[in-house]
């Protein structure tokens, strides 16, 4: 039977994630693989989840069980709202913050609509863009005077995938484009609570919170196995959005919900950021340690000051992609930049995760990884 | 701030779900409502859940708070493949049948396309196929030839809002149609397990296979609150509705999902049916017997053989839309039946759920309802 002509005509534009086709091939557990964007296991408050869950059946009885409202759980969202000091009626809760990205594609793009985005840009959104048929230009372009951009896309905090933070200046920047142009900006912000060192800078939505949607995740400060994220934005936007919803799932996982406010409210989450944050900034430490040591002489990297991910360049005759195979084979992996550009332009870069990776198989990754890169120049 | 020019062309299609709109603005458990089409709170095995949770933790460590598979993960497909005798690539788990719907509009539907549905249609699906901007006509009727449509949908077993079950001669009628126009069956099956009398009829998909994804639900044999899905069907369709929902939401909740494998797995879940058709078979007699009580002459009711949900039909000169207020200020609230018609015609029907509702709030409930019609007719 030839199933094709049964399908859309948005069909041909989905993309398979790379990162995820990695995964379908490859026990990357067998290996040292800086690829994937897992945060640690040993983060996630696990001891305390059969306690939470027997904590909100007791306080909630069967209700943590049945269908929620499609805005979430109003004891989640007023945490939420508390957390970010907006209004209650500004929140809606997600099924995953990937969900929130989607949801926006959903609400506001149409075939041919532009989107201006980071360059090199998140994978997942990139992902759902292309889905919806649009293009994505980089934001700091002179295409932009030209083009009628529909929203700008951004993580401004510890990006993904190049591990940079936004100045106040950049961010400034942004806001004036989006207000010269009367566009909506949509601020991915995943990793905003994960600083290691700096300086926090202002959110985006804190400088034009009549044009922005924020979207945040309980995948790097609570678990990713709940699926739930949060989009803080005005309320002429969340009302389309929960209508939209409607559609999508009805409403996001209500036990998990709980458990998050459960989680949230009493306190827990801040203290096991504290522990998540020290955690992470060891091993940003120790990986930035281990490049300056082993890598060659015309290598350099992002230092993230928060966040999952650091971004390599290389001598500008590598090829990350044509190296990937040998890669492997010698037991060590990573994303191709190349993947997290439109064009597929940048092919000397790569993302490494430091998040994940077992910490014994730090170093000697970073040595295979640096080996193979001296033999390539 | 004029939001308006900022939405896609999709954005007027999208519908509220009256249903969920009464939920907004009425508390329901003040009064006797028939109207949502939640399950009863006892038929959740509330107690089992903090020892499931203890139990897959131990299990499989911190696995369940990681990310998973964009399929679901192995345990459960592996489940759900035996309980329906498939092959294990033949199941994707979805976040919700809800998703499960809202991924087949999204995959096979363009603006302008027509789906061919049951009618009444539930309510949810409507809302999806309209949100995608397709027209939804009645599967059977004279319109079917002279239009191409996309797929059909139907809910064969114990129908919402009908609460109808196809006979064996009607699905293969079903089949014969898509097989002679060449297109696919969305055959939703979320109250499939919940038979209280008759005999099993067989599912569409077992008698046509090659062209059909039947949606399955946890929602109403384990709890709605966990939002888990499943669809089956052939490789070639799951192959793009598994890049699809790498869009949507990257993997469904693998906590959740766990908690479902290990219900299911250790037999609990079999056993938690029986008391659950055994709860939903009596409350169903009650209804019925209700009906057959109070309702004045004139007036008459599908008898469903499982299910949620039972119609009924009032003479022709009654408006249930306008009767509406009135019902609710004395304390009895349903869903208009027009609602689930596509031309909002049928203004002397109603949907009547006996799942959710206090079993003390039935009898006068019914008696209520029944003084009403008896007075507007």
């Amino acid at each position: 039977m030839d199933y094709g002509k049964y399908f859309s005509a948005d069909v041909p534009s989905f993309l398979k994630s790379p990162v995820r086709e990695i995964f379908r091939v490859v026990d990357l557990s067998q290996i040292c693989s800086f690829a994937g964007g897992y945060p640690a296991a040993v983060t996630f408050p696990t001891d305390q989840i059969p306690s939470l869950a027997e904590k909100v059946l007791a306080k909630y009885g069967t209700k943590p069980l049945q269908y929620g409202a499609t805005q979430g759980i109003p004891e989640l969202r007023e945490l939420i709202a508390k957390r970010y000091s907006v209004p209650v009626s500004q929140v809606q809760i997600t099924t995953s913050s990937q969900q929130g990205i989607d949801v926006c594609s959903r609400v506001f793009l149409d075939p041919g609509d532009i989107v201006l985005a980071d360059n090199p840009v998140y994978l997942g959104a990139l992902q759902s863009f292309k889905a919806y048929r649009a293009e994505v230009l980089p934001v700091i372009s002179s295409v932009v005077e030209k083009s009628r951009p529909k929203f700008i896309y951004v993580i401004p905090d510890f990006n993904n995938p190049s591990g940079k933070t936004m100045t106040l200046e950049e961010r400034e920047e942004i806001v004036r484009i989006a207000r010269e142009l009367d566009i909506l900006i949509v601020e991915d912000s995943p990793y905003r609570e994960l600083r290691y060192s700096g300086e926090p800078v202002k959110s985006i939505r804190e400088l034009a919170p009549e044009r922005t949607l924020q979207l945040g995740s309980f995948s790097k400060i609570f678990a990713p196995g709940f699926r739930l994220g949060w989009i803080i934005g005005p309320e002429p936007l969340l009302e389309q959005i929960y209508v939209c919803k409607q559609c999508l799932d009805l409403c996001p996982p209500v036990f998990d919900q709980y458990l998050a406010a459960e989680f949230v409210g009493s306190g827990a989450l801040d203290a096991n950021l504290v522990k998540t944050i020290a955690e992470y900034r060891r091993r940003r430490d120790l990986m930035v340690g281990l490049l300056e040591k082993y890598m060659p002489q015309g290598v350099s990297w992002t230092y993230p000051e928060g966040g999952l991910f650091l971004w390599l360049t290389l001598p500008e005759n590598i090829d990350t992609v044509a190296m990937y195979d040998e890669a492997l084979s010698k037991g060590v992996a990573y994303v191709a930049g190349c993947f997290f550009y439109t064009d597929r332009s940048h092919r000397n870069t790569m993302r490494l995760n430091f998040s994940y990776i077992d910490e014994a198989k730090m170093e000697p990754g970073i040595k295979l990884l640096a080996d193979i890169i001296r033999n390539a120049v």
